[in-house]
């Protein structure tokens, strides 16, 4: 994209109703509007475009970005410090290993004490079915209060990196890359995507994705078919705004227990493992009860039933069914390859080389996802904004 | 605060005599002349203004501050980190686990090793008495020698982040919290403040705040009032020091075995738990010939000796014979409180929280003060250089 | 050096053909030409001295360096992150034990995850005979595909940061800090150099450096002499390379196994201790193998062959065997220094303690050395850049 590409975008981003993202976190893709969605999209693809062109997208002087990792993860660190980077904002991450919450200090009080100079705290949290997302909002809640108070001389807003219900960052991320694919989000309106379950040998895989794609994907009018063995259930109150948003956006939503089914005729497959709502909620009472002996009993449990679906791999044979047999086959990675990564799991070796390319571009729209999420939070008219950036002479690389 | 106000705030600034600071480390309090705490204040009042109204106070273009902490903290981390990004400077922890010093490298050498591009050297050490700021001066001697020696192209300064005897960015912060809440430094002339000890099921809290409280507050013509129980002495060294400034302002130093004597009346109260210096000290003799069986032995001895003063609490009943029975109520955090972060702890739970907001408050001075502190060791003309990033037309936020 | 001096520097700069560095890894001294490599001492040089006269050499308005570290280092983590500070890069380390590596994951997938924002990633993955090179070349693989494939919208530069093979950054330090030493790189000519093993108490420790040096050093004309005892030979195509380039440079490469011998009349001594490669390639098939019971056996075998040349040490006696009894004393530091760091070791206290200035200054040149390979491999023409940098009115410090 070219300065005159960047500015027409930079138009486009004007006309859409962002304003109300000014100051307000990030947490689940559909507590925003149609345009404030699409503002991330366009922004997204302004920073990208500024990028490309060596144009400097610092929006801040200094400014310090909050991680809070709850679970190992370098993907999202990357995306993440890149993004704040990107902005000119610094990564600051929060040990909970090193902190005083080891000491007993309340969320509300560490909230605070980190804040003071924080633009942005960007909080991974999906281990816990009914915590992650819980503990957001406290955080939400202890920075809005500082602020009110006068503690913080700005409110610092939330990021959601993935929690247990969402995982905004991976399913816009996602769908820009669909965008890209298909040639624009008019494009997706009638597309079939296979949301589906796969096996894997590992346990335990946070429900958030499954979740986060059936969230947002049905508001652009696909046709979302979302299938797993009885007994993977995601949760429920995701499945209803899947319904809800499917039924505004002309599209639809079906649940089958066939992995064929879902692929016949697909544009687009993301076969993926995850695990069982219902065992997740045992998994985080027993964790509340620090019975540990009933995790592993569970986790045995859980890879048995896993055991039984071994067959709902992404084969060659599986994706001949799609659309023209092409059906863009998606992954958040990293994939559990058959032969490669393991003996058996969710994706036939020659099946995810052949999308390797595909399949990084995916994930390479992530941190200007996160970028566009944090700009669109902190300035009340992105557009204005990134105008002035495009316009004032300063080169990322001199 | 506007751009007024922070000249106005410049301009006296600049009556200070503050010029002996330069390439000076900041290690005590009391090393310093009431002129150069005084330009302190006034540093760290500006550079809130000035990010308070989003004017950039970025004197560095790049550079490093190296922290070099042998103790787990969130809060100090985040505030000196937080100082460092403010100022245009990038932390570099020295993680000593990660560190060639495992490997017998000498304080000289890592010193001079770490800081070839450091510009300031942030330092905590308060785990062992005689240790801490010893340590400090010997790798202050370091770089100096490296200075000199042409190893080292600039002298970093060294920022004493709590050592064995002060711990002056959080008695600097307390007490620029008591200069906001009285409204200006003059009104504290007079004023009762009870630095008492206070009942902790915890152990070997370090002496550097009470300590580092009496030796500043004494020199602002306060009452000041130290209370624990016998057995929970401070260094001697220090309450001469405290003696010698109340005597100079004009104020008081007593101490007490009551702290119901040192509540009476009292304008601001200080309850917190610490070690005994005796103990400690026969700690680091433990330490030093590796007897962990004998400091097994002694922090078993503590814990019982604590537990003979749970009434050492800070309860209703004691802050309503404080001034009005509405003294201000400080602590460093995180506080023990009682069936809250503990069954019972320094301070009842009603009480903390009605003072949580000035609590917060009292902390978020400690990221400014540190950035003070190192602006003052950096540049010979503070308000001079000051005054220019006023002028230069630069926002910290787009 | 002032503005003038730097100015000749970069004159000198654009006289030297660097231009296919641009876009290139930096990973063997031996793969660059006597051009290039002169290009990196002058830009390093030139670097320095914008940063002595507090002239900003910040580059890059924002971006990543990567690090990828396999083994602890204090020196090289802080000589990298100085250097991408300097450069006005942030460093983002990739610790893997906190990555999803762990998982599974190729170095490929990670290659591309971490590098979509990348602009160098720095290595150091030393461990292993036979592994470190070949690791590099895979990862430089991976992002160069990337960037073919779309993946990434440019070719981050790899620099090692030490390998199995070569040791770049190290041995471009030590030879800078002669150069500074004898006042320019023609008075190296004819120069002795006694490159040493020297006892050492521990085990296991890598041949990058010899070979690093021996690989550089013979470029310059000088007379390197290889010494060690039986059964230390390093590895043959380095002393190849070095036997290849000193007939290029009329100098010459000759072994010994009498460090007496190596010492006689030699100006520069280098007496440094390293494992066998035979023992260090067995070593490598036992981890391979996971046989660690083999691995305990080797290492005791190692330590007792060590044990058998304590008298490989550099004594006041050997030192007046050397030029004018006044040699310089080299090391990378941290050196075994006999009866500090350990009973018996590499060199004598009273030898150390007369050249800890040279030897601290030897290692002040690696943070630049860096910046001018990471200058050298993203700037087409560094000298129109440097110029540019040194015209444009900006200050490190305000």
């Amino acid at each position: 994209m070219d300065r005159i590409g960047i500015e027409e975008r930079i138009k486009d981003l004007s006309c859409l109703r962002a304003e109300n993202m000014y100051l307000k976190d990030f947490l689940l893709t559909w507590d925003k509007t149609d345009d404030e969605i699409a503002a991330v999209f366009e922004v997204a693809e302004i920073l990208r475009g500024m990028r490309e062109s060596n144009i400097s997208s610092k929006a801040f002087d200094s400014g310090l970005g909050i991680s809070l990792f709850r679970d190992n993860s370098t993907r999202t660190r990357f995306s993440y410090a890149s993004a704040l980077n990107l902005l000119g904002l610094k990564d600051q991450d929060l040990d909970e290993g090193k902190s005083q919450i080891a000491h007993g200090e309340t969320v509300r009080e560490t909230a605070n004490m980190i804040s003071f100079m924080a633009d942005v705290i960007g909080i991974r949290d999906d281990m816990y079915i009914g915590k992650g997302h819980t503990y957001m909002k406290n955080v939400a809640k202890a920075v809005e209060e500082g602020y009110r108070d006068g503690v913080l001389e700005q409110r610092p807003t939330l990021v959601n990196l993935q929690c247990d219900i969402d995982h905004p960052t991976q399913s816009m991320a996602d769908t820009l890359h669909l965008i890209n694919h298909f040639g624009g989000v008019e494009n997706l309106k009638g597309k079939k995507i296979a949301m589906t379950w796969a096996y894997s040998p590992s346990y335990g895989k946070p429900l958030s994705v499954p979740q986060g794609i059936i969230g947002l994907l049905t508001r652009f009018g696909m046709n979302v078919s979302l299938a797993h063995p009885e007994g993977y259930e995601v949760m429920p109150e995701v499945e209803a705004i899947a319904a809800k948003n499917s039924a505004n956006s002309g599209g639809s939503f079906v649940k089958t227990n066939s992995m064929a089914d879902a692929f016949k005729d697909a544009d687009i497959v993301y076969p993926k493992s995850w695990a069982p709502f219902s065992a997740m909620e045992k998994r985080t009472d027993l964790y509340g009860a620090g019975d540990f002996d009933g995790i592993k009993t569970l986790e045995k449990e859980l890879l048995a039933q896993n055991a039984k679906h071994t067959d709902w791999e992404c084969t060659e044979e599986l994706m001949k069914t799609t659309k023209n047999a092409e059906a863009l086959y998606m992954h958040c990675l990293p994939a559990d390859i058959t032969d490669v990564s393991c003996k058996q799991g969710e994706v036939a070796a020659s099946v995810f080389d052949r999308y390797r390319v595909p399949l990084y571009k995916e994930a390479s729209f992530k941190p200007y996802i996160i970028a566009a999420m944090i700009f669109t939070s902190k300035f009340k008219n992105p557009s204005e904004k990134l105008m002035e950036m495009l316009k004032r002479d300063r080169n990322r690389i001199l």
